[in-house]
This record gives structure tokens, sequence and C-alpha cells, in this order.
């Protein structure tokens, strides 16, 4: 892709930090200089830090000025207040900077009229002078490949997830939630107030950059409507592509306004055309990143709503039960063969062989049985797809990671899409336990609930989705 | 109460544990017996453990039969097979036992129709005996204030609520998380079949029961419609009584069968009763937790549905206030006197003093200002209550704790009730905090949605108590 336009805003090969501050405690030296140099991108590329009253800050050079980076710059990230930043912007154009990240704040978001025309000037001066604008009011990216990243702590292997975000409080939430998970990514972008390169140009560009293999999207603002459906259609029509969108609420689009100065159009008129277009709708973060788990793992594959559940527990079982039902999933009657199976080794008394399947009362040795018990489920020929728990709260790092791998061949060897359910949350299991499932293929849920959830989501979708043009 | 007939159950003088293992390993020694000397039911009266093959067990003797038991024994818990449960029953007639719980299981849940005529049989001889029994199929009694409980580390101060759960798993996820919450239980029932003692008459007990402040029933049998309906009218025309239904969908009816033998009647017009009856109808194990603790702090008194929502974080604010509206729940423009003090206050780039409120960038020294922030808040005019987050997640357990205490006196002094909102998890406040929020009438919830949630439920509630009598 590298004559798409904004590949050199995406691959920059010098970086400046401009404005960053003496002390280290400072929120956006913790932010940006801890995140590139946690990723190392010092190492591989210039980083240089632009102060004019500091000669070093965490052992890098420091610069009065962009036009004494001794070499050239194509991105800059403005930590410097909304009022200098007019100055700031005829700097960049001047040293020939591609791209301006304007993590500074205070512009059209503070629903002060100066402040929006402040704004506005300043994008059609940076328009004029060729250089792009990531902000205002945002965190900018995070692209393992390139070893950028807004904040430490973020993994480092590069992956296929990528994320056009409005929020980089929300953006964070999304990499440490499905990082968790094991999901990696190729470029997330938090964009803010989105004024030059805004949800549609950068949904474009996701659509087709070939890093990206599922496009994730948090919108707030709608008011370019014509430009995000058809930015969102080739998007979703090249990869499976998620839209969650901010301020559906009145109280929320008035939220959304003092956040990135968004307007909202109608929220069903947009979630309409979301639909039409072929892209997934999802109503929280927790939906947003059950359905990419569920979208990159084996479980994409799933052929319908009909559930197996292993669970532990006899209220536990109808509780989850009726939620499932709520969320379109049946635990349909088991077919013959299943039901003797199970008949052999599990014993009658406290225990269920009935959909939901409670092993509560297997006894002390009871291993062997219980495999025998997941390896029937998973064949059952009435089902689309298997949901179990781990069995026992307390198992070693070790003890998991076996399991995973059996869930994995049996997912393999049956053709049933396996989901694991923690019982409340996903941070139950080891870091290793979650990467290894992920990486064979097998997606893990905080609970039952949410893995029938992301099912009855990625259905949804696909049902909207008739008509259209298979995705590659 | 002394003259109820229930009370002799509930108020045991002496304590069997009948088929008691030489194994502490096994399952139900590492429940009834080591949670009966977990509350220290044995330093205060006797507990007598039958196993006619050791002479003690976890230091207390062991005697052959009931019969050898030295003085009257008004309570056994059944550990035996359903086998040879009719001896038992007889044992228990000869030897005058008020009650037996029968943890047993094995009986009409596992639908054969054997077992089911073996519960039959057992049922109407201990009636015909004079014998009570709560199961079979189930976990039995917890009472703080009687040093029962059926589970070691269940908290051992008494408080207000009672339970009426036909699910042992569901009423030990009801112990631990409202207990984690900081709530305190007067008399937990866990009732499994319920052939003997069931929901009706355990809810007329709890309607009359002075202990009981706060009613919470899970119910997966219904077929005694008339009964239970009057019992929960009754109960819930003298306390506060949620009521959770288990079963609801086909294939949760399935399972509750397989569960608890339970035969369900039509959802709706169950649900229909309830509310008619005046009991608050909620649909998961969370919501009843929250409800609970809505009901059992000054969030009980909240006028209406309009919170102020102090958060951090944009895009974190949007989706939370699309959510809170999503459960009835609004934020109003504050009024201008707030507005006033906040604006004072609060920088005006990255923060937002619309409401909601988000003080994310304050600056270092902002404890002061955001204390006026919080004040300003509880003070609005337009709302009715306020959902706060405990400032940054890494307080230490003092500094949560001057925070909630500061939250209790913004709370009785503004007359608004005061939600804390965790990020996601209770969990991350430290025990002693949550139990010092409840004890001073805070209520905290996982998230601020969760408690938009609650107070939700709450509203409905008192809606459809329109034109019942006020509860006491």
């Amino acid at each position: 892709m590298s004559d798409h336009p904004l590949e050199s805003v995406f691959r920059p090969r010098a970086v400046a930090l401009y404005g960053i501050s003496r002390n280290m405690q400072n929120r956006s030296n913790q932010f940006f200089l801890r995140g590139l140099m946690d990723q190392g991108f010092h190492e591989a590329a210039p980083l240089y830090l632009v102060n004019p009253n500091a000669d070093a800050i965490a052992g890098l050079r420091c610069y009065p000025s962009l036009s004494d980076c001794p070499d050239p710059v194509d991105y800059v990230i403005s930590l410097v207040p909304a009022e200098t930043a007019e100055g700031l912007v005829e700097e960049c154009i001047a040293k020939g900077v591609r791209a301006l990240h304007l993590y500074t704040g205070g512009f059209a978001e503070n629903l002060d009229p100066d402040r929006a025309a402040l704004e506005r000037r300043l994008i059609d001066r940076a328009r004029s002078g060729g250089l792009r604008v990531i902000g205002p009011n945002c965190m900018g990216l995070y692209q393992p490949a390139a070893r950028m990243a807004f904040i430490p702590g973020h993994p480092k292997e590069a992956g296929d997830i990528s994320v056009v975000c409005q929020s980089g409080g929300n953006a964070m939430d999304i990499i440490s939630g499905l990082g968790q998970r094991g999901a990696r990514f190729a470029k997330v972008v938090s964009f803010g107030n989105g004024t030059d390169l805004g949800a549609a140009e950068l949904l474009e560009y996701a659509a087709v950059d070939p890093e990206a293999r599922i496009v994730l999207a948090y919108v707030e603002d709608t008011s370019d409507g014509r430009a995000l459906f058809e930015a969102l259609r080739r998007c979703a029509r090249a990869k499976p592509t998620i839209v969650l969108k901010g301020g559906i609420s009145s109280a929320g689009a008035r939220a959304a306004r003092s956040h990135t100065a968004s307007l909202a159009g109608s929220h069903e008129v947009f979630i309409a055309a979301c639909r039409q277009a072929g892209a997934a709708v999802v109503h929280s973060l927790d939906e947003l990143i059950d359905l990419a788990v569920a979208l990159s793992t084996r479980l994409s594959s799933v052929a319908g709503p009909r559930a197996v559940l292993l669970a532990v527990g006899g209220g536990y079982s109808v509780l989850t039960t009726d939620a499932l039902a709520g969320c379109g999933i049946d635990l349909p009657e088991l077919d013959a063969t299943t039901l003797a199976r199970l008949r052999e080794v599990v014993p009658t008394d406290g225990n269920s062989i009935e959909n939901p399947i409670d092993t509560g009362y297997m006894g002390e040795d009871s291993e062997e049985a219980l495999r025998i018990v997941t390896d029937a489920a998973a064949h059952d020929a009435n089902s689309d797809f298997l949901i179990t728990m781990l069995r026992g709260s307390n198992l070693s790092p070790e003890e998991e990671q076996r399991a995973i791998k059996e869930l994995a061949v049996l997912q393999e060897r049956s053709g049933t899409p396996v989901a694991i359910a923690a019982r409340r949350d996903v941070g139950q299991l080891a870091e290793e336990s979650l990467r290894l499932a992920y990486d064979r293929g097998v997606a893990v849920f905080p609970g039952p609930v949410s893995a029938g959830r992301a099912v009855g989501l990625l259905l949804e979708w696909r049902r909207q989705r008739e008509g259209l043009p298979s995705l590659p």
C-alpha cells in the first residue's frame, strides 16, 4: 500500500514530540514519551524532543525548535496549548512535516465560538500547506509495527485488528480489553474532533490497508453522513467491520458535543445505514470486544444459534439459559447419541445431562469422564456451538493451557466452534492462557452470556449481509 | 416471633449432621461441618455428628445413630444418599426432631418416576410424623444470628436481609455478592425441590419475621400459583420484596425441571402477579444484588430518574450516558448555580462541565477543586441523585474511606442520594471501604450503569406500587 496517500502519515520515519515537559511526571510525557520509548521507537528511528529550555529529557537530546532538528521530520505530536498551535502549524509546514497529531485540546469541543474559529483557521492553513492533522483533542496513533504508541504498556507485537476511534479513552479500553483476550493490533487511531482526518477517510484507508483484517470503529460525529456511509460500505464489503456509535441518547449527544464537538444526526438513520453498508452494529464496548473476539476465532464460522452449555451449578445454569435465550441463543435438547454417551459417565444424582449440562457432582477422579462429556457435547448433532466453562476456579496456568489445547483440538476435529466462558471475568485465566486460546482460534469470554450475545450479534450481522457479496 | 410455627425450624437448639464422612475432604463435610464450625455453632450449642464408623471427626464426638445422641435434637442435616433417606425420616420422628434438612439429592429432579414417588412418600411420612423438611436437594440455612451456615467464609455478623432461594448456588452467589457490598443477612434459606417447605410458606414466614427488613426471592417452581401469590402479597405489603424467576425461557424451564423438579406456569402471568402483589421484579442476580443495595441505602429515597454523573474520560462518559438512558436514567442540563460553581474551579480545556461532568484534566493539586465539584453536583436543583466514581484507581484504603465518609456527609447535608460507581468491579475497593459505605448508607455499584439500572428498577417498582399502602 506504499502508494496510498495516508501511508506517509501512518509510517513516519522520524517523529518529534513538540512541547515535551522536563518534568517526567507531566501527564503528556507519561503518555507519549513513555509510550514511544516503551515500544522502542527511539531505537529504530529518530525521535526528536522539542523544548527550548532543556538539553535532554529521559536521555534524549532536546532541540529548541522544529527547524533545529537536524534531519527531516514526518510526524509531530503537539503537546502545546491551543493558543500557540497556529505557530506550530507554520513551523511544521516550513519543516515539511507530513502529519501533525494535535493531542492539544481546547478547540471546538469547548463550545466557544472563538475556539471553534481558531480550529477552523488552523486546519485550513494546514491543508493549504500540505500538512495532514490528526485531532485535535486526541491520543493519535498506536501501531506496534511502527513502534508507535500513545501510552506505555500496550502490546509490542503487531496483529491484524485496526481501530478507528473518536475517543482516546475508548481506544485504550479497546486495546487493553481486546489485548487481554489475546488479540493484537495493526493500527489504532484515536482522532478526537477529526476536523481534518475524520472517520470517513480513516475507514477508507482501513478498507484497503492490507495489515487490517478486521476493523472496529467508535464514532460520535456523523454529520458527514454521505462520506461516512460510503467509507463504511467500502470497508464493510472488504472486511468484517464493527461499529459502535456514541451519543445515541439526547444526553449522550450533548456529552459527545462537549467531548469531540460532534454533531450527531438521527441515530436510527445512522444505524440503518451501517446495516445497509454491511457493518455489524454493537451497543457497548463490551459487545464490541466480544464480537471482535468471535470474528477473529473459529467461532466466526458458527452455523446457527443452537448451543450446548457445559456449566457447573443448577441455579446458575437456569439463569444463564434464560439470559442466553434473551440473546437469541437456544439450548436445544441433545440428540440421542449424545445423551447415551453422557448417561454412561455422568452420575444422575446432583447432575443434569439435559442441556445445559450440569456436572457439579462428578466425584474426585472425574477428569476422564469430563473429557468424554465435553467430546460428546461438541459432537452433538442438534447444536451449532459449545459454550464451556473451564473446570475448577483454581486451575494452575499449566492446567488451563492443557485444557485449552484439548479444546482447540476438539474444535478442529469436531468442526464445532468452542467458546470458553469464565465465571465473571477473563482475568480469572492466566495471561498466557488467554494468548494461547486466541492463537489457537478458541474464543474466550467473561461469561457464558457474553459468549451467547457475541454469537447472537454475529448471526444478526450475517443475516443483514444477505444479498451482499461474501467477504474474502 | 416465638409463637410462629416455623420458629422451631429456624432456631434449633441442637443440630445433628447425619452421615458425616471421616474424610474431611469430602464435599459435604467441606460444606456443612466446616460451615457450622466456622460460625462457631458447636461452641454455643450441641452439634452431634452421626457416623457409626468413627469416634470423632474434626475434634467432635461421633454417635452411631440419632437415638444415641444424649439430648434432644431439633434439626438434622442429612448427608446420606436418597436410597436410605426413608430410614432417616423414621429415626428423626422417633427422636422428636422438628426439622430435617435434606442436602440429599436424587429425588424428583432426576426425572425418574420411582425417585419422584420416593420423595412423595418420604415427605408424606415426615408430615404425618410432625417433621418439617427443608429440601430435598438443597443447601439449607444460613443464619448468622443462630451461628448456622452451609459453607465456611460467610459473614458472622447478622443483618436484616432475608433470602428465600430455590438454588443453593444462587444463594451462595447472593451471599457473597451482597456480602462483598457490605450487606448482612438475617436468614437465607436454600430450599431446593421445596416439596414440604416451599417458597410460599417461607415467604409467609419472612413477611412476619421481625429480623427480616428486606426480602429477596429466587423461585423456579411456580406451580402452586395461588399460594405463592398470596404469600408474595403479604410479604411485599410488609417489606420491600424482590423476586427473580428462573426458567423463564423454554430451555430455562427445562433446566429448572432437572435442577429442582420445578414446574413453571406462564412466565408472564407470574411476573404480572409479582407486580400486582407489590414485589419488585428483576432479571438477573446482578440486578437482584444491585437493587437490594439501592433499597438498603439512602438511594432508596431517590425522588426521580435525573442523575448527575461525575466521571473521568470523554468517550466513557458518552457511552455511559447512552447506557443510562437505556435504563430510564436521564442526565439533565445542570442548573445555572451549579454551572457557575463548576466554571470557577474546572479548567475548560480537556474537561466538561456539561452533565456528565468529566474532570479528567484537573491538574495536580485538584483535591479541593474536586470537592467543590462534587458538592456542586450534589446540590444541583435539576437532579435527583448523584453517580460518582471515586477518583484515581490507586487510592489507598484510607483515602477511599476518607472519600466515602465525605460523600456520606454530603449525602445527608444535601439530601441528594449518592451512588458510588467503581469502574468495572466493586472489588476495586477495599473490603472495609465497602462495609463503611454500606454502614453509612452510601450505595456502591460495580459501575455507573449498574447504579442507574438499580435506580430504574426501584422507580419502576415504586410506580407499580401506586395505590398500594406505603411500606412501614
